[in-house]
């Protein structure tokens, strides 16, 4: 019926757009796809005892509308936390809450990108957020990843490359900490001249913080936005990972106060803002350290679910196989030593109730990526990880 | 510094966008301005009581991430719903769980619309989807209402006016029941006469139907989408006037199923999926009847505090002022009988504890409107109605 009247960002949908692949509850598989967390570090206890408090406290404007710039309240306590947590100054005026860092990335993509402008992502990357960038029908320059994170001589070299075409970057979407799909951490080195160049060359740094927190060595390093004095990184961190994923609860934070109110107005026509009771359960879970003591609980459940898994897949695929070593966060990084297209390996490990994500999917230049596949660590648990990397060595062992 | 990075989009953000006014619950203003429900239709109490059985039924599942396109078992309650009480027959697959019809609005604009297309709106129409609209850029053609609704006869002239020209429209945004601002409702003559049209010109029709179920007739009038054979009709509606604004809430049907995968698709963009807690507290709403019955309380208040400001503007203002008839819904539309801006009006009744929203901002042609006003009845109390219609009478009494 509406074939004609589609718009050129709908039409884009047409062509395969991956999606990830979140299991049902109920489906037993061994879910080594996607980011979910461990349903251990969601505090659903607390949490409802702070819905319970919210209702008392708050009564119907706990279901009333919001402001759509979020609550200040809870701005306040957010303020405090990346202070505390990630070194972050920041103000009221320049925090944006949003639905989660999904809708951050839509936010910040519809305030930055036009149709062919060149964004720089790293390779591979988060995959939903290359898709938003394909909405936006950008002209991509994948950076690799090494183990220290983003290999900025090369966003250098790009950036002169493309100058003397007449054409400049203008975003550089980057997760220094704990990256999905790696695992790894940009060194503090890489990170000063990443912003450095941003500087130079007057580019948006968007920075995703989303493991930020999940890290597992005694000093957690700090963000790009922490040493950023140019107002040069917008900055996203959410609390899906942290507190719990279904309050879709993110936030935005900029050093440029008129690029904040843009985003404000911009969010008001997205949702009118994000969902009240959301909001006021962040908030009250911040206020009573909720926040701080899942975080310590999750840490220390990820770095030991990091460890089964790495030392498993030492012992039973180091033949096969090259990884990353994890940093934090949720996942590993495997590379095959042989040119096998792990979307094959998935059709057989899913046949045998183990799934993961096959490389590609995180790859603008995917013909890089078909021997990769991200394995996340995040959701099954401890004895699911050991039986899922044994069947995984298995089906290698039959295909390679 | 981001001033030259900026989008086309966030250009359109420079200029001097219009944003709705809501005051915080503690200011001290009488507030005709705004469509915020009356805090008494919120049933408070219930809603906890369903969020504790969420929070005990599913446990860490009601704070997990949800599958992007709602809930299946949300789903199936919406269907039942939409049909017992809008007369729509849906099937799960094209009902798309969104984050309050302003998402669903902007969803539905980036899945049709690309700048410079033509968009038809009633004049006047709803602030935040012609500002939605604006971020498009698109071209509007704005047809007037009269007390049966829009001049559909117009929107024909106009079609074939911009034919000749070789020009289309795509999609017309009407609110057929309980319109906002106007509280007039479309005829059903003019219902059948625009869907014709919509399948004879091949352009969208999106319907809002926020205030469908809360009209004050005995029989309430039926969508358009219930008689849409053709699937010409995107439907919307939510649950922010009819239960709880703060869940942000709401849904959007089409008849085509092409259109409901772009649709779940780009809705996982947006935002990864609606808050997880919000979805299954609407779902054990709907299923414990706790949305009936706040439907029920919501219209027979609406209706009195309806009768309260028309009796009382009729009474005080007649003079002055022409209005519309609300069959339902929140609003009251006013004209003066003489030419006078209502922004100058609102600033000296904001003086006196009174706002209201000037007519312009709700119009494409603003000189058309500079003499109206929206006058909204939802928030306010009774009592709080008879002193902010006297003081409004005051204030033109000096002014006309």
């Amino acid at each position: 019926m509406f074939k004609d009247l589609y718009s050129q960002e709908a039409k884009v949908l047409e062509e395969n757009f991956v999606s990830l692949e979140i299991p049902a509850a109920s489906d037993k598989i061994i879910n080594f796809a996607s980011g979910v967390p461990d349903p251990r570090t969601i505090p659903v206890k607390d949490i409802e005892a702070v819905t319970i408090e919210v209702f008392k406290r708050y009564g119907y404007n706990s279901l009333q509308y919001a402001p759509s710039t979020g609550f200040a309240s809870l701005i306040d306590e957010i303020s405090r936390f990346v202070y505390r947590t990630r070194g972050l100054k920041t103000n009221s005026d320049n925090t944006i809450v949003v639905s989660g860092s999904q809708q951050g990335l839509d936010l910040i993509s519809r305030i930055f990108i036009d149709p062919g402008d060149i964004v720089v992502v790293e390779e591979p990357s988060y995959v939903l957020a290359l898709n938003v960038f394909r909405l936006r029908r950008v002209r991509f320059v994948a950076i690799p990843v090494d183990d220290k994170g983003m290999k900025v001589e090369m966003l250098e070299d790009a950036i002169k490359r493309y100058g003397r075409e007449g054409k400049r970057i203008k975003l550089v979407y980057t997760m220094p900490i704990a990256q999905n799909p790696t695992g790894t951490t940009m060194c503090e080195e890489r990170r000063k001249y990443l912003l450095e160049l941003a500087e130079r060359y007057n580019f948006v740094i968007v920075e995703d913080d989303a493991y930020g927190l999940l890290t597992f060595e005694e000093e957690a390093p700090k963000p790009i936005a922490s040493i950023d004095k140019s107002g040069s990184v917008v900055y996203l961190s959410s609390f899906s990972k942290i507190l719990a994923p279904g309050l879709r609860m993110g936030y935005i934070i900029v050093g440029d106060d008129e690029t904040a109110k843009k985003m404000h107005i911009m969010k008001q026509f997205m949702d009118l803002g994000t969902s009240t009771l959301s909001q006021l359960i962040v908030e009250t879970a911040l206020k009573k350290g909720v926040v701080d003591k899942a975080i310590e609980y999750a840490k220390s459940l990820y770095r030991l679910k990091r460890d089964i898994m790495i030392e498993l897949i030492d012992e039973e695929l180091s033949d096969g196989v090259s990884r990353t070593s994890p940093k934090g966060g949720f996942y590993t990084w495997l590379k095959l030593n042989r040119d096998v297209d792990t979307e094959k390996i998935l059709e057989l490990s899913r046949k045998r109730g183990v799934i993961f994500t096959p490389g590609k999917r995180f790859c603008i230049n995917e013909d890089k990526c078909l021997d990769a596949m991200r394995l996340s660590y995040s959701n099954p648990s401890e004895n699911d990880i050991r039986i899922g990397i044994h069947i995984l060595a298995d089906v290698l062992r039959e295909v390679l």
